[in-house]
């Protein structure tokens, strides 16, 4: 993609009502636009990132077991007067009437609609185990919207649900779900802690909430060290083994950990002071385990093996998908901009042409730029290099191929590493070679 | 994916409700499942094929140069009252009062919002011209919702919106459109004729709609059938060509094409009797050309060449991505159900295990299965052959792979064409061959 065509608008000023750093650099560097308080327009390379984040999820769900749906954002009111959330939710709940005059609202989750979709299908115990998930829009209509896509009103969330037979049944779809969440975040380079958590208006008896390491998260953490040290990737437990989910459970979370509100003094002193670690954090994931609090009223019911009638077991799995990415530029800036991790990128590369019109700049750069479709931006534009080098920091691409008219007549490239600053001057093959093309 | 431990619910009985065949077989096909008048739930295999007919539109519109944003569903009211169509709209608009009272909508549609976010960034002739389009799910609050997911209120549609310094280069991209619209319904073996068309309520003077060919379609077509001869697919016209482009657009466009309401029998008689069509269509898409009805109220303008201010001239583009999926299953169906075309396809291969627990058939089964990781469904049901066959029929995956204990002892695939009704007894390698593993 050349910039002199692209839509990918760099602002230079830092807008005023940007309190936190990601909400500045979503703003300067193009990602989203503010349409209405707490809601944004997300712009290429903003959808971009939300795409590769919504990818990473889907795939960690599907390898987990659960199986992707997609529920509208219109619920009609009558499920959750069944519930009895109806009035429960309050303001936050985004209340509409239809031309027939239907109570109807946006969906700000979802047990209650995918309870009465699975009602329509699952007769007997042979249609258990299930996981469904979708990743979809949902609307919190909070009173004071701010930290950009942190805290807006309209946001992606995946949220999934599992229906089992049994309470050990569905105990093993909740540790399923941790470890899958566990490998999500990892995937994207970020530090996820499971904490205890309270379990608020979802209900029922178990909850982990799942809280990044960002200096700038909203709140602090007390931890354990010991869970830092986990590989969750390279652990390969497997999702149909009770035995693993087990040990992964056990792993995950018999190690101290806990925010602010559930700090437990007590607890606390019994790790030993070298392993004492605070830090703060921002969530990104909660996950609930709550019985039969949805099945009963909304008269979900299954025939068990010898024919009895047996009402599932449930519990629901967030993940909020556009608060990652606020989250992930948190955990992942300095001063001159965002640095995306590989795996989240909007595009790997940017190629900077520092004299447009120079025959062998031009030459090499768009031979680098056709060696990377879909994943280079080629900044084409008659700028100066100090707009491109600060465009290119702003924006947090993992790769900057920096290309004048010195070392382009002699075939050569510098790269630089976003991450961590490193600079190498390399041949045009080396430069392949090591960007991976 | 295991028949077994997957959410593929098919129904025995045709749902009262549905009047047209591609509502019947997407409810008895487990595509979708409605939760509210005209707002549907889309479970596994719906999603699927919505997911890859919005692949087909994604990188049609892409390769157009079209780049993707993403709008919000909600819509602050202010900008349609400066369009002035807040009022036009009527009850088709369903108006929303957030818990401040601020009138918000769900959008219809987007010219104003787009317009006034590239109006937050757009300075120059520099930053012209482009196009951007998102795919985003609407509301349209009909009277009377029905034919499923053909006339929803909640549907799925992609809008794309370009801007441009001249009326000649508006025309350009409007030009391109429209041949991106034939390459992308051609890929999912559909044959679309663009008609001019009404512009009704976006407005402007230049518009075509593509209608697509089937035998339940909504409205009665009369064309000229040197439009069915042409393969869009196999043009190659390059889109950056201003020559081709009005190339394109004269060879989709001069022959005769009009829907009922614009038929013009003057015009029809002057098409030879022998090549005079007439059949049944379904709108599928709707492209507009209206210069600067929303730039100019919206404020948006841009600094020519010359310093001048210019108000940029504009087009939208529009496909009905949700109704898509009804439309092929309206043209791709028999007796016993649908016959997706392999573009769409939920999954292209359905292994039908006729005697699970028999070593021989199991043992061939899942070597298949093993070969195609995300693209089989494998019927390890414990049911009899029939029903095995009447749902991989309903569901109508490309192919079939049936596999009985007498054709596995001998290491045989019998494979099913489910578009032709072709059959095919082959060896395991022949299959995958076949098959193209």
């Amino acid at each position: 993609m050349r910039l002199t065509r692209a839509f990918l608008p760099t602002l230079k000023e830092t807008p005023a009502e940007a309190q936190i750093v990601s909400h500045r650099l979503m703003l300067r560097a193009g990602l989203i636009r503010q349409t209405s308080a707490g809601i944004y327009t997300w712009l290429p390379a903003g959808l971009r990132v939300l795409n590769r984040v919504a990818d990473i999820v889907r795939e960690e769900q599907d390898r987990a077991g659960a199986q992707e749906v997609l529920m509208p954002t219109i619920q009609p009111a009558e499920l959750w007067q069944r519930s009895g959330r109806y009035e429960d939710y309050g303001k936050e709940m985004l209340r509409i009437r239809d031309r027939h005059d239907r109570e109807m609202l946006y969906g700000p989750t979802n047990e209650e609609m995918i309870t009465d979709v699975f009602r329509g299908y699952a007769t007997s115990y042979r249609d258990l185990p299930r996981n469904l998930y979708h990743i979809q829009w949902k609307f919190r209509d909070e009173v004071r919207p701010r930290f950009g896509v942190m805290r807006g009103r309209e946001f992606l969330m995946k949220d999934a649900y599992s229906f089992d037979l049994t309470a050990e049944g569905a105990r093993h779809s909740y540790r399923q779900m941790l470890y899958a969440y566990l490998r999500t975040f990892q995937r994207m380079g970020l530090r996820a802690l499971p904490m205890r958590a309270d379990t608020g208006p979802i209900g029922g008896n178990l909850s982990h909430e799942f809280i990044i390491l960002a200096e700038t998260g909203e709140s602090t953490v007390f931890y354990d060290a010991a869970l830092e040290e986990i590989d969750w990737a390279a652990k390969a437990f497997d999702f149909d083994s009770q035995a693993d989910m087990e040990a992964c459970f056990n792993l995950a979370t018999s190690a101290y950990a806990a925010t602010e509100e559930m700090q437990d003094e007590a607890e606390w002193a019994k790790v030993p002071a070298e392993r004492q670690r605070t830090g703060r954090g921002i969530e990104v994931g909660h996950i609930f385990y709550f019985g039969t609090k949805y099945s009963q009223p909304m008269g979900l019911s299954v025939a068990g093996p010898n024919g009895e009638a047996v009402v599932p077991e449930m519990g629901s799995y967030g993940i909020g998908v556009s608060r990652l990415v606020a989250a992930l530029i948190e955990a992942n800036h300095d001063e001159a901009g965002i640095k995306w991790p590989d795996a989240v990128a909007p595009w790997k590369l940017a190629i900077l042409n520092l004299k447009p019109g120079d025959a062998a700049c031009d030459a090499l750069c768009e031979k680098l730029h056709a060696a990377f479709p879909n994943q280079a931006i080629y900044d084409d534009r008659p700028e100066r290099a100090g707009v491109k080098f600060n465009d290119a920091d702003l924006m947090g691409f993992p790769w900057q191929a920096i290309i004048g008219p010195r070392g382009a007549a002699a075939g050569r490239v510098e790269l630089k590493r976003r991450m961590t600053g490193e600079r190498l001057e390399c041949s045009f093959d080396e430069a392949l070679a090591k960007l991976g093309a």
